[in-house]
């Protein structure tokens, strides 16, 4: 499968797919089974883009973390949304299953078929629409890869919204779907602000045209933040219109080290105050992250010896006044030792004439963002991984890592913590050498009763997919769960797409 | 009633109430009458709270604009959310409608009952339950005054996300059932995205509760955004968890004059480039608004004989840095003749070391923006108001305006176009002596097509309440409308809530 940014192949030694599917105990819902009728009704509808070889569709078929695995045997790869349309009114009338994928990123298992689903693939629906200069808005097929998106843009001057690790693969329809959070959230919101726009295709295979959006409509209820984060549940997003922000003149980067993660807090306190509407990134990752980054993927990092790291970028209009305000923070950070170490990389206004030094500085800033960028995948590296994805008030965050880490003791092989620190969003990965029952029965439902009590989300941006459905409870209350059942009956009542995710069952 | 800021009493000379009720032809749902029955079970329940005072019932039978009159006998001003519950629980059985009420300032007649219907207004509703400094989060109930919140935040170095006219009277609650824009949402976005819970009693009397939302949580369907903009036809909020924004330290003014408005638009796209992320407002406003402001309320111009005005707004962080930015832009404006004339407000450094000229500076600051707030005011006092609130792409943001000058000729006293120009957002103002049919014929439905035609919405920030519902189709396809029929249907099976509101009959 096309991976997560940076490798397309499975690296060796990365585990064998575990099949958690039987962990969950889930049964195969009555969908009716693809029969040779389907296959030709579906090739006279999308001549020569029906897959049924089983090659092809193994990788459709897993996760990109490899721990589940489907068994479906028939892939579709529509064009237009007319095509998704006729698709999906057939899988109704016919009542089989439908599997909407995108660039099968996702970390829960809300991409990949549970039982024999058909896969709906956006792989080509790849095609921009439009896009506006004066108001910045980018309208364009679910199936445009999140960074080709972004490179379009860069070259008209602007920039996509959101930014992930996994931008080399994703799909726009699939980070709409799964209200992908990212990189950028803390400057540029999430995407129920930044989304102006959708057409999605109903389980019935109504096409619903919500598309052409202004800035600012209050016609009526909103109906595309139904479709926003419901994980291709209740419907599949065809095309997207989003508002994308103008490309910041100067970026710059700052690396710090710091002692404890008191001190992290306090410097992310002192670094809103100082750089106030030019921050544009607050991360976080604890030496642990670091040792892994450099043990399996071989990066190196120019600050070393802290317990934590924070990766701090602004983005601004004038070079001159962002440098003068990230000194200023600097010099704040460094004499009061909030900071031990630490390295900077601005835009200065000299790489405008001189090339090379830009290109030298545009490096720097892609190797610091990959220390903290590749942190997932350097994980996979290390064994099997148990991930959690959790919202915490800041000043809680690290307290969960630490907890489990003593609760767990030798029989993880590493816990850390990492993640969106400004946005109060944790990312919790224990390691180990393979999947162990006892391990995960060790961690959960532990992890989750930690974050209800400190009133977190269990999911704060991957979703809840097929891993997380059955612990909704542990966030949301009994009458919101039931509201949104009623919700799915209503726009799917025969629940054909996306069976298996998201709703507990 | 309490007025939209700066007075609270109907003005002398403004025009009559209209019944437009009848001019749209709606007959009364059987819906049960109120009994004394009813009364006295609602006496148990909010002891005291219990309004029949036809005198106290008055103000809030008719809308701000005095266009509209309902005829409700009873109004309830439950304190809790256990009584908000307790209130639809029993409306729900016994088949009586509701008209939730916040400040009652909106401007589409959707806060103000039709018929009889209840009125459950949440002005007691107004406690502030918590304020997080490290995160920004205020969480408090419905019927807090917008003012009066920002106040609150104010003097912990915070602001409200939104900031609009009638602050001094609307409740947070109304602002979010109608997701109100306003003057901030340049630069803070929408309530969509700043919105991060709310806690909605549903028709049945079910109390939901969202409340407790981290800034990212992706679990489960965002039911909240169900409620924001839904214009209380879904379910009364009564309690909203909002993330704001720090406290700028530094604020500009600029208020300019240009001679067309392609100048005005050549000057936005300078300033967006030239004053990036510490723009915060870009209003514009034409002479016909600005005479209007002059005449009526003798307010005062420091610039003045250009045919447009803009005003634009810088918040920052570090004021010597936004003056210089500002100062180049002005620079900038003034020599290319995108300006012909123009005057500052800055926030100087000095305020700090001088008293006087801090309050000064202040008063300037009012002064200006007041020339832009108030021109809502100024409208009323000028005769019948035909108002329209659309979006539009911002090149063809003021043909609309000079279409229907053009159009209605003498037959209209004033036809005045401001807004928010930033979000696209134009303020449509037609003025006449009285009401009169031959003219509301003349601009409807022909404002809605010319906004259609232009890819528009109806309705950019007001809402449809009572007054457009009917025209939703000019902004939404038929299977939207649809679809929010089955919201409705869904989640008021009754339809007690905000009855001919919002969706078309």
């Amino acid at each position: 499968p096309q991976g997560r940014r940076g490798f397309r192949e499975a690296p060796p030694g990365r585990p064998e797919v575990t099949l958690t599917r039987e962990r969950y105990g889930v049964q195969r819902l009555p969908f009716s089974r693809v029969s040779g009728r389907d296959v030709a009704f579906f090739e006279r509808v999308l001549p020569g883009r029906v897959v049924t070889d089983p090659e092809e569709l193994e990788p459709c078929n897993v996760d990109w973390l490899r721990s589940l695995r489907g068994c479906s045997k028939l892939m579709l790869k529509p064009q237009t949304t007319a095509e998704v349309s006729q698709v999906l009114r057939y899988c109704h009338e016919r009542n089989l299953a439908v599997n909407p994928q995108g660039g099968n990123t996702g970390l829960v298992g809300g991409s990949v078929p549970v039982f024999d689903e058909i896969i709906l693939s956006t792989v080509l629906m790849n095609r921009i629409i439009s896009f506006d200069k004066v108001s910045g808005i980018l309208v364009c097929q679910a199936g445009c890869i999140l960074e080709r998106l972004n490179d379009y843009l860069e070259e008209r001057a602007f920039i996509m919204p959101l930014d992930l690790g996994a931008k080399g693969s994703c799909h726009i329809g699939g980070n709409v779907a799964t209200n992908a959070g990212g990189l950028r959230l803390l400057r540029y919101g999430s995407l129920r602000g930044t989304v102006l726009g959708l057409e999605v295709v109903l389980a019935d295979g109504t096409a619903l045209d919500c598309l052409a959006s202004p800035r600012k409509d209050n016609t009526g209820y909103d109906l595309k933040q139904l479709f926003i984060g419901s994980e291709g549940t209740l419907g599949v997003i065809t095309a997207v219109s989003i508002l994308c922000p103008q490309k910041p003149k100067a970026v710059n980067l700052a690396f710090l080290g710091c002692q404890s993660f008191a001190k992290v807090l306090e410097t992310f306190t002192t670094c809103r105050a100082m750089l106030g509407e030019i921050l544009s990134a607050y991360e976080f990752m604890d030496k642990k992250c670091m040792e892994l980054v450099e043990r399996h993927l071989k990066l190196s990092s120019p600050v070393t010896g802290s317990p934590f790291y924070v990766l701090i970028e602004t983005s601004g209009s004038n070079s001159t006044h962002d440098e003068e305000k990230l000194n200023s923070f600097l010099d704040q950070v460094m004499t009061s030792g909030l900071a031990i170490d630490g390295t900077v990389a601005t835009d200065d206004k000299k790489i405008k004439a001189r090339s090379t030094w830009f290109i030298w500085m545009s490096l720097i800033h892609q190797m610091l963002w990959s220390l903290r960028e590749r942190i997932t995948e350097a994980l996979t590296h290390d064994g099997y991984v148990y991930k959690y994805d959790i919202s915490l008030p800041v000043g809680k965050l690290y307290d969960l890592v630490t907890d489990m880490r003593a609760r767990l003791g030798p029989s993880a092989k590493n816990v850390v913590g990492y993640g969106h620190l400004g946005d109060g969003n944790l990312h919790l990965n224990i390691t180990a050498e393979s999947y162990c029952h006892s391990l995960q029965d060790a961690i959960e439902p532990f992890v989750y009763e930690w974050t209800a009590r400190h009133s977190g989300s269990i999911s704060a941006e991957h979703g809840l997919g097929f891993k997380k459905k059955q612990f909704i409870h542990y966030s949301k209350p009994t009458e919101a769960v039931f509201l949104m059942h009623q919700l799915k009956a209503m726009l799917d009542p025969k629940g054909i797409l996306n069976p298996y995710k998201t709703l507990p069952s």
